[in-house]
């Protein structure tokens, strides 16, 4: 591929540059919400009045209830086109009145029900059973409830999954829907979003997904769509993408063949001597290692593409592939491992040390004995000497009435000034390191590990290997968890036995370098109260 | 390819050569029976005995029931392995467990039933409905009594499709269900059929599908697939397989990202100066035309590879994207017609002639007016020229009563004698013909063509063209249609048209040529009662 093309193809736009391609492209979110609030660019073709919405509803209603024949295609194409050129306002419209009015036949379904009743009746007393109890009418009415109890969208779901593009389709209506249910909570148009989830799931199996290794020599088209979605840690400039792509680097996609071209997830890989402490040397090192010299495999960023795919996991099974693939060509590699962010670390510590300081300044919480419950129990999050040094602090730099609320005020200080004094990294480090540790092992939310990506990385057979001080240096990286990243292991032999406890106990394994976080040597009531 | 090594390749066996892959592989019909029936092959190899049937049972258990981990993939390989290596009662045994025992919990589908009858009563009186009528709690009880009435056995199906080489596992499953419902009918088991295909037709989107030009570069694990599956016109020696691989034929392919390395369904393409009137010109035809010099595409074979894929209509998408494709890349070809069996035509009419003979015999149909129901309406199949013809063969050749049963016995002769003698031939040619196309333009089967080809292709959108006498004089060609081919063409303006009104009222377009042979000029009294 030619270098300066490239590069001005970059530079014009990150997203693809056909303004109909775009339409029906999954925007990342930000991008998804200004577009689809606006007008669609499409408009700007000049050639092309924004459809009105009655067609768009007409070509629905089309779309759901002709039978099917070879005119369907047409209907469909009409349909798709004529959705991605309204305004946000009337692709919320559309949506409602597909969630609202082609839903349930419910007269039918209470029609079965009471034929179903009947049968189940009758045959508790006479009517011979079949050759195997169940008499062959209870497998019709069954059939035809379970029809029944399909709303009439169903079809528009089928017929888009049937029809070139139609997945692509599905998923840009789903990200609209998301986005929607985002801001109001509207029962028929949730129903509706976990209808179509269930369905896409299916749809997207992952032995359907072909896995490829996105390389230098991929069109530009590919190429673009890395930039565009690298929600991690943003690619930022041509020989940044290429370094991604060239020795000692890998990325791996999913390509659904009903979704050309695009990679619906993707992954990028470092090949190192050592498991990285810090993305900086991941994202700016030296001249990479021979590949030869090569024993760990870090996966340093997973992105998906397509916001309308939310909640359905893919990425469970690229690791998978990827760690068989990369064993099999490489078979020096015998440590797989990732760098990865903890983007729920910072929020959870700041609003823990809000109400625990808060708590503090009452002094004496009289109700805490008869109504605990209403009262969040008092704890100091924070060490003695923690405590200690963050009140020297005090006087000097940040005002506070105690060591949390001191940690407070330097966390949400503008700019986290904190990060660039020597003295406040030095007195911030050992509480910060600790609790998140305590965050990532001992937080939990319905009984798995409240971080996101943790409980991803969990939940597919990873250990908590190690955590990392100063490990991203990026506004974003301070931002969402103090510059603190994570190493999670996976470890072939152990990868289905930690799932499998992590799935049914909740059971976070990690390393003894970990553990020692929250076994401080000198015993401490609160956190031995926390570790039950 | 070395093309000796093909050649041994394709002596040895015409089958898969993997005994474990073989297992797996659909197989056609007839080897599909004997391999069933008997022992697994795997046994040959000496290395693994034939697992229990508990031991599968078991796992097939553990597959529905066990939640959502990593060991999943384990489990699924040791069932689908074990399956294969079941034998054929045993097989039908675990089918039937699979059918009965993982049905529903019709307990909980009448308890939730009960549930909906009280939300809809309490719904109708008082109850805030939601903000669009509907209480939100019907979706969530609508949404329970849809997952109640999946049965237990569709975490088997989900889960292999989403485990690499489950799609093709369950394939299989269904051709061995399918053989099992040939032979009896039970109620449980058609239940179950019936639930899978309804998923696979979901899974296997044709949007999802890989057109692949099929050529002799293809690697041999492919080619022999084609030999192996070419279930019209078997490939006879390595030299008609290249030839139909050549220059002047293509051949196109469906391949499902999850079933890898093997078409679902193929076609093969002739290009032809015109549309060819005898398979014999297209399959040992003089050296072909250069292809610059074509004008017409003939698709004379349409195979499908999987045996549990009946009914699911694959071959539909799969002629409209090779019309769009051939028409690309040689504009020049303007006519797209098959050269088409008709399976069903000899069987329909040696049961029509014994069935009127019979009648014809009794002399007087006594009952005709008092019960016509119980009593076939008695015709002569037979113009009176073509009567007088075949009785004055009677005296020479060929006993019976009258023309239709000396043509019973002709047509029933052994070897088709009749096809060898001109007189014969010249005799028979004008009722064979003519009822030929009664049989396609008017015989019905719920308002569609009873001939199942015809069916296919009139419902994607074909016209009935032409018939041609003396058109495949096989074996199986004079068995099934006395020789007798379809000429079917597509007309890219008319497809949807066409497809549309054969749909919703059964219309069947036909060339005045087809009409003609009907059309008698000598109005006909039988003739034009079945016209109506």
């Amino acid at each position: 591929m030619n270098k300066k093309s490239l590069a001005i193809l970059l530079r014009a736009r990150i997203m693809p540059n056909n303004s109909s391609k775009l339409a029906v492209s999954p925007l990342p979110n930000a991008v998804h919400k200004i577009l689809s609030k606006s007008q669609h660019p499409a408009s700007k073709n000049g050639n092309k009045p924004p459809r009105e919405f009655e067609h768009v509803r007409d070509s629905m209603h089309l779309a759901i209830s002709m039978n099917k024949t070879e005119v369907m295609d047409a209907v469909l194409n009409d349909f798709s086109e004529g959705y991605f050129s309204l305004s946000y306002e009337n692709r919320r419209r559309l949506l409602l009145v597909l969630a609202k009015e082609y839903d349930l036949n419910r007269t039918q379904v209470r029609e079965l029900i009471k034929q179903y009743l009947g049968v189940s009746g009758e045959d508790a007393q006479s009517a011979g059973p079949g050759e195997d109890g169940v008499p062959a009418t209870f497998y019709r009415i069954e059939r035809n409830l379970r029809h029944a109890l399909k709303p009439m969208y169903e079809a528009l779901f089928e017929r888009l999954n049937m029809h070139p593009g139609g997945l692509k389709v599905l998923s840009s209506l789903r990200a609209d829907i998301l986005y929607i249910l985002a801001e109001e909570n509207i029962a028929s148009l949730r129903a509706l979003d976990s209808y179509l989830k269930e369905k896409l799931s299916t749809w997207l199996s992952p032995a359907a997904l072909e896995l490829h290794q996105i390389t230098w020599d991929d069109p530009a088209s590919l190429l673009e769509k890395i930039v565009a979605y690298e929600a991690v840690h943003p690619i930022s400039n041509l020989l940044d993408l290429k370094r991604r792509l060239g020795v000692g680097r890998r990325c791996f996609g999913y390509l659904h063949p009903a979704i050309p071209g695009e990679p619906l997830i993707f992954i990028e890989v470092a090949l190192l001597k050592n498991v990285a402490q810090t993305i900086q040397e991941v994202l700016w090192d030296d001249p990479p290692i021979p590949e030869c010299e090569a024993t760990c495999a870090l996966f340093y960023s997973i992105s998906s593409t397509q916001p309308g795919l939310a909640g359905i996991n893919l990425g469970r099974f690229l690791i998978k592939r990827v760690i068989t693939l990369v064993k099999r060509d490489m078979p020096h590699v015998s440590t797989f491992a990732t760098l990865s962010p903890i983007p729920g670390y910072t929020q959870w510590l700041l609003s823990k040390l809000a109400s625990q300081s808060k708590l503090a300044e009452v002094e004496d919480c009289s109700q805490s004995s008869a109504d605990r419950s209403g009262c969040t129990f008092q704890e100091n999050l924070l060490e003695p000497e923690e405590e200690k040094a963050l009140m020297d602090l005090s006087e000097e730099i940040s005002a506070g009435k105690n060591g949390m609320e001191v940690m407070w005020n330097l966390l949400t200080s503008r700019n986290h000034e904190w990060s660039n004094s020597a003295k406040l990294l030095s007195v911030l480090k050992p509480p910060l390191l600790r609790l998140c540790v305590r965050y990532l092992l001992q937080e939990k939310k319905r009984g798995k590990a409240l971080d996101s990506v943790a409980n991803f990385h969990l939940q597919n057979g990873a250990m908590i290997e190690r955590i990392n001080w100063m490990a991203d240096l990026s506004d974003k990286g301070l931002h969402q968890s103090a510059g603190i990243m994570v190493n999670y292991v996976y470890r072939l032999e152990n990868i289905e036995e930690y799932a499998q406890s992590y799935f049914s106990t909740g059971h976070i394994h990690a390393s003894d370098d970990i553990h020692s976080y929250v076994k401080p040597l000198k015993e401490h009531e609160v956190m031995t109260d926390q570790r039950g």
